[in-house]
């Protein structure tokens, strides 16, 4: 007995595959992923129309896409992030339907619960058996952990393994196990590696950032959470990253003992693990080399299912015994609400991701952004697009001060203490409009091109159209 | 947050246990495990009754579940194996109900699938975390896989874990995940440590014995099957391990480097890996200290959930990939098929655990028994019952020759072809019947005391009570 098809073609073909249904990818191989357009390209070659595609990430990679879109093979998207590229022309309107956003622990969930069920889901896997045991540490395609293709193999109704590292059974050390699978099919390559480990900055040299990125270790350090015990998740930006080499200083010096480092990891987190900030690692998504080398090696480096990682409706994920998150923004406003999902534009240029589920879940969520950005203020009245809601948003670390919501007067008061400079929020947004001017509200339509689900799938936000000048 | 809360009393109120519910348990501690029993202890307590009790094997420790039946806490069992002191109460009548038998892979596909949905799973758990994360490899009660434990924590409504030791979260190395635990209980002591791992019986020395081990090696070896990449599942009795040792000399003699071994693991197949005979050992469940060790130390050596071990509505199971499998039996018939749940006297003493799993699955399935045993023939006219189909039974091996199925001719050829002994089954029963005189069969009554299920669902056969004198 094998599972191993032919091709593509054929495993579409006994999966069953008809137009209207919904086929899903994950996007672990980032901005390297080769599946989901060849995937796309063979449905195209078929006449199978009218797709529901629901994907974990888009990336520029997937530019293809928009071409499909238009020929009415992909009427529909659910995803977690959308990249410039398809995120432009689909906030120029080339879809009938709005993109759902969802998070990255939502999208499990609504998997899971049967909220958007899959007829037929695509893993890329980087090395898989005859029979769909597959993992993502081993083979020229490697991209460390799996966890956001778990919920997708055991709840679509049919799963399609596509790998380029076929290997005798049964693999050893493997993620997703060949009871969720049904088809197997081996190509010749899965994925770019230059791509598939692009998603990490250096740490910043930027004078600006280093000084948000102190003040942030600063504020870790004063708000009582950084003490055994303490855990951790940062995004890939390079001041984000930054302060954690300024928060791996302090622990260091303090011999502090965390337990566990979270999310999406860099050679940075791993660092910190090998250095013994951190007993273990949770990891969802590797974002270098250095993860992916360590989850192949490091027992303590663990992956996690997304529904681990960020499910709301798990009976608990990582996130909620998180203590601080460090993330960006493309605005935050006074009320802090965080927009991640447009440009000052209003083009579709990002996604949640797992940032309000870190923000609902940790004891401290930290933004870290400079005042503006190419001219544009950071900080504003009112952000396009609600991307994580206020009230979950604790702390605003810029250049200029720190501002803290008003719901967390105990951490104002540590900040001040510490000696850090807190600022009123609404002093960031004047001096930024004083810096760059008041910025200009762009013009949209009203054609909705996307839904932003919050994490418990209640809608947060939709996203117009920019008119095409 | 924690889910830690102070006792099993409170675990128990918490996920509103109510009379008329199912609970569950697994068997991964053996004749050690103390949960069940001090469970049911705190549910008769509470005054809680008429309870369905899903438990993957019952030991004769767990001979108190006598009491609660009595005392109607407990209507209704479900089961894939029942050891004989609970097996001759059952037998004699003190349940309304009939008791459910199923395999160990027909559990977790009637779980998985809603057939026998669990209201609260209790999760014996060696080591856990505070949130659920939790692991039998280490820790004093320490029982290695938890692999039947998977379906009934991932899709019972509520699901408790109960340990004996408690450590800082995260738990590194987790084989359950907190996404599906809702309460943690931490306990003085899970299990007896002496009967955890009370599974493995030493190689027979027994010269019948040796004479089956022999033929079975060689059976092996002249079927075919015994190539490079072979993979195998052998039971825990005294004949099929001296098998396992013969076949070990073969494979090392021949240098065949064999695929994977499966099953309840012993510390034979453990030497078969370290030897070089396995790439990989798939654990559902460890026999023995040797077994415990390399599971927690052997990346080769991995725990496989019950669905992916023998499930047969998963996409696949580990069983569908097996070359060889060598079983026991308490009766074999002339249609071959195979009773492992009842004594010549018609008591309850066993279950299929994964015998009709692995027979179905297997490319040849093998019996070893002696002719007869305390002067009762095992091959007979018709098992008292059927708890593997004929037809899913390729070879019987015994002290006086081999008997095939005739749906096996090639494997008949093979053997002669090899020199081995092939005899017709009817001659086997001749013999028996010659040595030990044609049994009386047992005048049963015409209460159903338990209904026996095939891996699929469908009723296999039904176990009568024993009248008692």
């Amino acid at each position: 007995m094998s599972k191993l098809v032919g091709s593509i073609k054929e495993a579409i073909k006994l999966a069953g595959l008809k137009d209207g249904m919904t086929i899903s990818f994950h996007h672990h191989l980032r901005n390297g992923d080769m599946v989901a357009v060849m995937v796309l390209d063979v449905i195209s070659e078929l006449g199978i129309k009218d797709l529901n595609v629901n994907i974990s990430s888009i990336f520029d990679t997937h530019e293809p896409f928009i071409e499909y879109i238009r020929d009415g093979v992909v009427t529909g998207i659910e995803t977690d992030y959308m990249g410039g590229v398809v995120g432009r022309a689909v906030s120029e309107g080339i879809m009938n339907k709005p993109v759902i956003f969802r998070t990255h622990g939502g999208r499990p969930s609504d998997i899971i619960n049967g909220v958007s069920p899959i007829d037929v889901a695509f893993i890329a896997a980087p090395t898989s058996d005859c029979m769909g045991n597959c993992t993502g540490k081993y083979g020229k395609s490697a991209c460390g952990s799996l966890g956001y293709a778990f919920a997708d193999a055991m709840y679509a109704k049919k799963s399609v393994v596509i790998t380029d590292n076929l290997v005798d059974y049964p693999l050893v050390d493997y993620s997703i196990a060949e009871n969720y699978i049904d088809y197997v099919v081996n190509v010749d390559k899965i994925g770019e590696p230059s791509g598939i480990v692009s998603g990490t900055t250096k740490i910043t040299k930027d004078p600006v950032g280093l000084v948000i990125a102190d003040y942030a270790a600063r504020a870790i350090e004063a708000s009582g959470l950084l003490k055994d015990g303490f855990s951790f998740q940062t995004g890939a930006g390079g001041a984000s990253l930054a302060a954690a080499k300024y928060l791996k200083d302090i622990m260091l010096k303090k011999n502090i003992k965390g337990s566990y480092g979270l999310g999406g990891i860099t050679s940075y987190m791993v660092d910190m693990l090998k250095e013994g900030c951190f007993k273990a690692l949770y990891d969802v998504q590797c974002f270098d080399l250095g993860a992916v080398e360590s989850i192949r090696t490091n027992p303590n480096h663990m992956e996690v299912t997304a529904a681990h990682y960020a499910s709301p409706t798990a009976k608990s994920s990582a996130v909620d015994s998180l203590d601080v998150v460090i993330l960006g923004a493309t605005e935050i406003d006074t009320d802090f609400n965080v927009n991640v999902h447009t440009d000052s534009n209003g083009y579709i240029m990002g996604g949640s991701g797992g940032h309000s589920d870190t923000a609902a879940g940790a004891k401290m969520s930290m933004i870290v952004a400079p005042l503006s950005r190419a001219r544009l203020p950071i900080v504003v009245d009112k952000v396009l697009c609600k991307s994580t809601p206020g009230n979950t948003v604790d702390v605003l670390v810029t250049q200029r001060g720190i501002a803290v919501n008003p719901l967390r007067q105990d951490l104002a008061d540590a900040f001040r203490g510490a000696g850090l400079p807190v600022v009123d929020i609404f002093d960031l947004r004047d001096m930024a409009e004083k810096l760059n001017g008041k910025p200009n509200k762009p013009v949209l339509g009203d054609k909705e091109v996307a839904k932003v689900l919050y994490r418990d799938g209640q809608l947060l936000d939709t996203i117009y159209n920019v008119p095409v000048k």
